[in-house]
């Protein structure tokens, strides 16, 4: 609070000219920063310097939401990108950006979609054994991912110069969404306070990086369970927890040994960097997560880069206006699957053909046989414009957190249509609380997939549903942006959050599970029974003797 | 939020017609609400029925502040209360009282007085022991204080007419101080959604009620530990933790075993009743506690009974001001213990006579004879404004968590003498931050009391420690007290917060704790380890008989 003063209006000032933003718009910048800190002091520490290392592909699309939001408070914003990158821009009027020569292989979009097909494949295994199947996938990935960025990291590390610019641009925070490492490495290697924004918790679904996790009721993230789990279910956690420990250990963390032995003290590993995180900004909330304990320095922002629907282009206007009482259906599979096969691609076309809705359909590549007259392809949509138009009735989507999201904010019913990741676990979140129905891409027919969006089309629940949970998810003390926002300026201001982290991460495993601890007692148990029955033993002898002496006698 | 519109205005004029507060004030109240329901919809839903059960002394007093804001948004509050009641007024502006014969023995001060003395006794046993000489003691009190909840409840429920009264009433809420029983039992059995305005979390420090609480750096209550253990003191806390769970399943609860047999489903017991609660208002935050675990429906309203300190009475400020550069020294030991052995009144007075400060002392009883020129002794102060006076200095207190937080809302160090219950905890917390010097009363003297307030007014890291606090404590997206309403009236919006409570509490403990699927792979682990034995056996058997048969040949 103190230093959010006249320090911190200089370093505005610093920021504004090395942006520069000039003109209108940055003097009403001014002004309204000039007002908070006349008026709201605590909550101002407008002009810091942030470092930012994002991920790439749908991640982005909500770091730079966040990144708008930071700029817009007058933040001066660094982020740090690959050449390569498919959707990070290298110029920006909000960021200045540095290109460093990392992730070499995520460019290839294609790698996906044969991604798809493989787990396709797994998905034809029986249930119990399906996410095992498509668990191996990503552990495959994983495995040569961490390679790669390992390799990254090294390669920054080992280059003074970069880093001595890193470290003379003296920021005030680094932002990074720990999906990938580099941000977690380069912001501990520079001793910078961090903030996370994060979707998914690793390990187990964090039962150490956050809180603990009682794999009784806390699914772990790929296992497509809820918190509501049969026994059955349960060993089936339990082995997705044995599974991503022994991941991490034997796959991950290795990945980074040689790194963490030259550049870090003793003893560091990749969980340990973690546990540096001031704030984690977590992507969910409990309108769309199961119930799971948490620490302080976990802040749910479930939704913050949803905003109320902005008019559609006259043309588009016009169609969603065609559909009369119908309505509209809009489909859209995101950013990384670019083509599904072309027979699942038929099968849908079809179905849509069959419907009476408008059908508004986000698609690349070439056009299916079977599209119907009432269906509209787009390369690119406005699906937040579109989610939030009074016309819309349902939404196909690949169950992407970014568009499960906007569909709860809207309140339009989802038929998922899962491909990869933790888009299963997205969707079954929506299932499970009567807001979705779900088709699988292995499984989809003309018929099968006709049906399920009758159901959502036509069965009230789905809506009430989901409109039941847009009216909780809008009840929030504060706008999820807004307390994002709160937090990263609080981690600035006050140089770190070290008051929320737990003192758990301090310590070796066997006193955080108190292994140590049940062994004294054991220990002291045991010697009280050996104690008592040799006590017994050597009454009873010499009971035994006296009789004996008696005898004798 | 969609039921916050016209039945909740209708309502609003409901109860103000029952609360016949009239005038100018009650017309603002109605004019802001109005403009609420214009602007702020979601945030309210004035004229709702509360009952209130809330827990006599210290804890009334902040109940009290809360009630006065709910009333302030038009709330309709009903307050149960014992006829004997010390400090809960029956007749208010703010709510209407229903009497009932309960608590038969808190009435009795002096129990408190006796009590120190036995606390006094025990503090005198080695560093180790003494909690659990003190916990025992609580033991022996929660004994006697169940039995009588058990037999006030019993006589609530047993009574149809009472019962038929409240349920007449159609409450919208049941908002109470799990401290004593009373409002849990009533508000499960009239299934109300339940907000439990809270200080401690029972059953080692709540792994089951609120969170999985890991022993190795979550204190128990009582154990006067921090969340930096060494391996002692581990054990010291693990043993608190088993001590509260045996207290809990062989005193506490059975003392209700009747009553839930008579009146609630099977298997009800008092942590069933706890799970209920929709939210947890914990008089906390992480300025003050240590970080823990915590479900989505705890929320920490720590401080919310703060304010800015308003002018003293003429005669105070003057004195205030008699101090000069030196500054004044407060103390007050808060509402349960009215008076301390006369040989610690008097040590404390001598040594307060030798101070170049002021003091202001909060004083009971006969006047010591080593009482100073500089010492003012009141029945009564204004705690808050003299605490948040620029003369202040420092602030000797019991360490009750009203008086703490006071302390930690005006940044004034504390020397702490606690005297009982969860005291020692308070004054520890505030002691580790290196804001509080503590002085045990069954070993003060002049000398060492003297020497401790030097220090406190005389080292400037008490005062820096407590201000960084403050500052923390100050810097939070809303003010606890708005935190509180928002969740109260969000229960009360939304009919309770089903979707924020654990589905660990509907697992047997043996599913909660993975006990059966450990066993599983117990099992399958000793199944494969005998089947390689017996096959290995079967192996090596054959070839020992070949061997034989070549042999014989």
């Amino acid at each position: 609070m103190a230093h959010s003063g006249s320090g911190a209006r200089a370093k505005l000032l610093d920021s504004d000219e090395q942006n520069k933003s000039k003109g209108i718009s940055s003097m009403i910048r001014i002004l309204l920063t000039g007002l908070c800190f006349l008026f709201l002091r605590p909550t101002c520490s407008s002009g810091s310097k942030i470092l930012v290392v994002p991920v790439d592909g749908s991640h982005w699309v909500n770091m730079e939401v966040l990144l708008q939001e930071l700029h817009t408070r007058g933040h001066n914003i660094t982020v740090l990108r690959s050449a390569k990158s498919w959707y990070i821009p290298s110029n920006s009027s909000i960021y200045t950006s540095i290109n460093v020569p990392m992730l070499e292989d995520e460019s290839d979009r294609n790698y996906y979609n044969k991604m798809l097909l493989d787990v396709m494949e797994c998905r034809r295994a029986p249930s119990f054994m399906r996410t095992f199947c498509q668990q191996h996938l990503i552990t495959s990935m994983l495995e040569k991912g961490h390679k790669i960025l390992a390799r990254a990291a090294a390669k920054m590390l080992d280059d003074p110069v970069f880093i001595k610019r890193l470290q003379d641009a003296e920021f005030d925070l680094m932002l990074t969404d720990p999906a990938l490492t580099l941000g977690v490495i380069l912001g501990s290697y520079l001793k910078l306070p961090m903030v996370f924004n994060v979707r998914w918790i690793n390990s187990g679904e964090g039962h150490l990086t956050i809180a603990p996790s009682p794999v009784s009721y806390v699914p772990v993230s790929g296992s497509e369970l809820d918190d509501q789990m049969t026994f059955l279910e349960r060993i089936k956690n339990m082995l997705h927890h044995l599974h991503s420990a022994v991941e991490y250990h034997v796959l991950v963390n290795p990945a980074y040994s040689d790194l963490f032995q030259r550049h870090f003290p003793p003893g560091t590993d990749l969980l340990s960097l973690q546990y540096a995180a001031d704030i984690w900004l977590v992507r969910t909330n409990f309108v769309f997560e199961f119930p799971r304990p948490t620490m302080p320095n976990v802040v749910y922002i479930g939704g913050f880069q949803c905003k109320k629907a902005r008019p559609l282009s006259d043309e588009l206007e016009a169609f969603m206006q065609s559909s009369g009482e119908h309505g509209v259906v809009v489909m859209s599979l995101g950013t990384i699957v670019s083509a599904l096969p072309p027979e699942v691609t038929e099968s849908i076309a079809a179905a849509f053909a069959r419907l009476p809705q408008k059908v508004v359909w986000r698609f690349e590549g070439e056009k299916p046989s079977s599209l119907g007259n009432n269906t509209l392809l787009l390369k690119w949509l406005p699906q937040k414009d579109l989610l939030g138009h009074p016309k819309t009735r349902a939404f196909v989507a690949h169950g992407g957190t970014n568009g499960m999201y906007e569909a709860i904010y809207h309140g339009v019913p989802v038929l998922g249509l899962p491909l990869l990741f933790d888009q299963f676990d997205n969707v079954h979140r929506l299932k499970v609380r009567g807001a979705a129905r779900v088709v699988e891409a292995k499984s989809l027919t003309k018929e099968n997939f006709l049906e399920a969006l009758k159901d959502i089309l036509e069965t009230p629940s789905y809506r009430n549903n989901i409109q039941r949970l847009s009216q909780l998810h809008h009840d929030q003390p504060m706008s999820p942006m807004d307390t994002a926002i709160f937090w990263i300026e609080y981690v600035i201001r006050n140089k770190g959050a070290a008051h929320l982290q737990s003192a758990g991460f301090s310590l070796p495993w066997y006193s955080y599970y108190c292994v140590d601890v049940a062994a004294v007692f054991m220990a002291l148990i045991g010697a009280f029974v050996w104690a008592s029955v040799l006590i017994c033993r050597i009454l009873c002898c010499r009971r035994s003797r006296r009789k004996n002496k008696v005898k004798s006698h």
